[in-house]
């Protein structure tokens, strides 16, 4: 059994007690989330959504990159979402990654190099406002005034505002 | 008031009730997950996930794009994932994207046009297979075996395996 596995038999089980839902995809919020993949940061839980409520875009840091301008300009332009709440985290792995080591390491092990960014990043505060920055800045955007971005310490569960 | 200060309400309750977590970053079920930013499709209750679980990536679609690429790298080299979980779903608003129509709305009114695809994809199963071929074809990944493509119909609340 592996993971996978154990995760389709949650699902089923979950079908079965929950079924699906009719709801339409335009967000209720008409707010998308940006944040980190980090395993200890639950956005439903910290941010008390229900289905339905908002976007979800997460990746390794919570960072502005060009898959977030895609999602975000298809969430604003084609599913109605105006605010964009950008939230990065404490203890975040992006703030420990040594990029060039990590690098190397995979053209000794791969024979090939990442043509992309890690995007690793040494300051929080310097990150978020720098994501933040991005989206407000981006001619694919119309809805540029309700970026906001946050800080999120995973010892207390607490979100404090950057910008 | 707008809709990011009620999430911000809603954290300050959350965490004077419930706090945060002493947890380390590694993902307990050494998987990510890979999904789509719908609001209907909340991953923690379809694939019935605790805090701690999974990395958890989303973006339009859950089609795998350079910033994918980059957030499993950093995921299965530096923070011990084995299993990925690509699960994209029926209703999706990438099947009904228009792209060209959608470049040339944006041409018109922000007076550039993006670089980047879009992403819309006509046909899910083909997508799914798409999405998970470059997963196991990528060689920044070290861990390609444990890669699995779903379905999830957000109606039924069911995952239905396509590779």
């Amino acid at each position: 059994m592996t993971a996978t596995d154990d995760l389709t038999y949650n699902n089923a089980r979950h079908a079965a007690q929950s079924g699906g839902t009719d709801l339409k995809a335009e967000p209720r919020l008409r707010t998308a989330v940006l944040t980190c993949m980090d395993a200890r940061l639950d956005p439903y839980a910290i941010l008390g959504l229900g289905i339905g409520d908002v976007h979800i875009l997460r990746n390794a840091g919570g960072v502005v990159t060009e898959d977030v301008l895609r999602s975000l300009t298809v969430s604003q332009r084609l599913l109605g979402t105006v605010e964009v709440v950008v939230i990065q985290h404490t203890e975040c792995g992006m703030l420990s990654v040594a990029e060039e080591e990590l690098k190397l390491q995979i053209r000794q092990d791969a024979g090939v190099e990442p043509d992309f960014s890690i995007e690793a990043f040494s300051d929080l505060d310097s990150s978020v406002r720098k994501s933040v920055d991005l989206l407000r800045r981006s001619p694919f955007l119309p809805h540029r005034d309700g970026v906001r971005g946050f800080v999120y310490d995973i010892r207390t569960g607490l979100l404090r505002e950057v910008l």
